[in-house]
């Protein structure tokens, strides 16, 4: 059996072919969507690259929420439809998910993937244990991976975290709050955890400091931070990382992921050396009153993987394969 | 095969027969724990005016982290060890669960239940969709019933929501976290949206109208301001109401029960009538943003049951029983 995965991101669409439950390393590649007018256009360029013409299955992760027919990507004027994705491919079996969902079908062999540990707990993970990817990069989002009690495959439950209401604590959040409120109504997670999110908190600080912002970019901001160039870049990157360690431990709490949690997206990417080095991320993620030793117990690893959503696909067409799930 | 179910609670023991995978109504019983000096000699003394000797299977709910071995009551200094049970019944299958994990099994069957809606949403809730269940009584937790992508049966994701961050909006609620956080360094959810949490709201109320608390217990407030005879209290219950639908929207968004919300506890219980007749729970569980409309088609039902977590037992046990999973 030979399947399409792809990633539809933001910027680029990465591809690659699974034959008998495994990615072809020599079969990835990555188109610039700017280059392309639709999706099923830069299938084609890439099929035709490849001399591949039939498909048996096809897995999409993309930013978007996917219904029964397709998709309609929320960043680019491109709408997938099913019937015209098989019509292209021959493939009777098409699967859309979106992109955290793949990120979770990932976590069921987390070894293959590249990471870095951030929290390390004083036990090994149980077998069979609910794992959790969080990202904050052009948005925020989470995911569960879960092996159900009664046996079977994992199930990933996929949510809409970024839009949950920011949980404040303190003066100087409260204040946070409603400079991000300003204009808007509500502060929401994604409002803050972003690449977005970091610009404004960088701005927050800088206004307060009575300082000019130097950095433009969440980029130099977080470059800045790292470098420990730019006062206001460092206060900005440890307030944006105890709000990333309080939403954590939240989100540890509402989904018991003792099986361990995932670090994901630019933002966390770009601040992991913060992540590591100091104790902000995880003294806040941990502050949790009495629940402060249950916290202790949790892993954390930031995930550093590209392919990441793509081995996501992968286990997801393995696990419908043998199920045979219906199309979806 | 004959099961024992059972549902320790705070006051009492509630018990009941299991015969083929049905619920013996005639064997319901309940008995107040202060009259025995352990779990066991409830179990002795409920299957002895039953005449049953023998049991197959016996499944115990109860406010608790269960271990392998058995679970410690948090509320009571009852240890239950599995070996006891085993050796008093005979049952070589003994399952524990937490409270609301067997209320999230008993979501399985919501028709079964007797329920009251509370939001209703333009289109029916879809087949096999998650659902979810979150309680504000002496604490706050919630519990999601998902069915997996892959086929098979449901999984019950357990939580410990209670113990996140509550989060906040706005001047009046800043001022109310820090009465909640004080002397305790944090203001967790359960701090807020439980029977203790509402005795504080209310005191904050009537400390910032300058006025004495005439209402003493969460029951007496919670009374109080369905009848509208206490100011104090309707403003505090609206406050509260405001927290649980912010907290109960930020659950949606994470676990999405699009399968449906079900409010459980005396505290949702008490103030049912508010929620059911005014909009401040249904505007806050709303209140997210450009997600708004995503947000009403969400269903809601509160939860009249007594029998709920025996029947999330009978439900546990029939999924072991056909999936053989290991005792737990």
């Amino acid at each position: 059996m030979t399947a399409l995965v792809s990633d539809i991101g933001g910027t680029n669409t990465r591809l690659g072919l699974v034959e008998d439950g495994q990615l072809v390393a020599s079969s990835l590649d990555s188109f610039a969507n700017d280059d392309f007018d639709s999706y099923e256009a830069v299938v084609e360029t890439y099929l035709d690259r490849l001399g591949q013409r039939r498909l048996d299955a096809c897995c999409i992760a993309l930013a978007a929420a996917p219904t029964p027919d397709g998709a309609q990507l929320t960043n680019r004027d491109w709408t997938i439809a099913r019937t015209g994705l098989q019509a292209l491919t021959g493939a009777p079996f098409i699967g859309f998910l979106n992109d955290f969902e793949a990120l979770g079908y990932s976590l069921i062999a987390p070894e293959r993937l590249e990471t870095q540990p951030v929290l390390a707990s004083a036990m090994p993970p149980p077998l069979r244990a609910t794992r959790m990817v969080l990202g904050a990069g052009t948005g925020f989002n989470a995911a569960a991976c879960h092996w159900p009690a009664s046996g079977g495959a994992p199930h990933v439950a996929a949510a809409e975290c970024g839009h949950t209401t920011l949980a404040i604590e303190g003066e100087e959040e409260c204040a946070l709050q409603a400079a991000l409120a300003a204009g808007r109504g509500r502060a929401s997670v994604e409002r803050a955890l972003s690449g977005n999110g970091l610009r404004e908190i960088y701005a927050f600080v800088c206004g307060r400091a009575g300082r000019p912002c130097r950095a433009q970019t969440s980029a130099e901001i977080a470059a800045a931070a790292v470098a420990g160039s730019d006062e206001q870049a460092v206060a900005a990157a440890h307030l944006f990382l105890r709000l990333l360690g309080r939403v954590a431990g939240d989100l540890a709490l509402t989904l018991l992921p003792h099986g361990g949690i995932y670090l994901y997206g630019g933002v966390c990417r770009a601040l992991a050396p913060l992540i590591v080095t100091t104790d902000t991320f995880r003294d806040a993620f941990r502050a949790k009153g009495r629940m402060g030793p249950f916290m202790a117990d949790f892993d954390a690893h930031l995930l550093l993987d590209d392919r990441i959503a793509l081995i996501g696909c992968v286990e997801w067409l393995r696990i419908a394969a043998v199920s045979r799930a219906c199309p979806r």
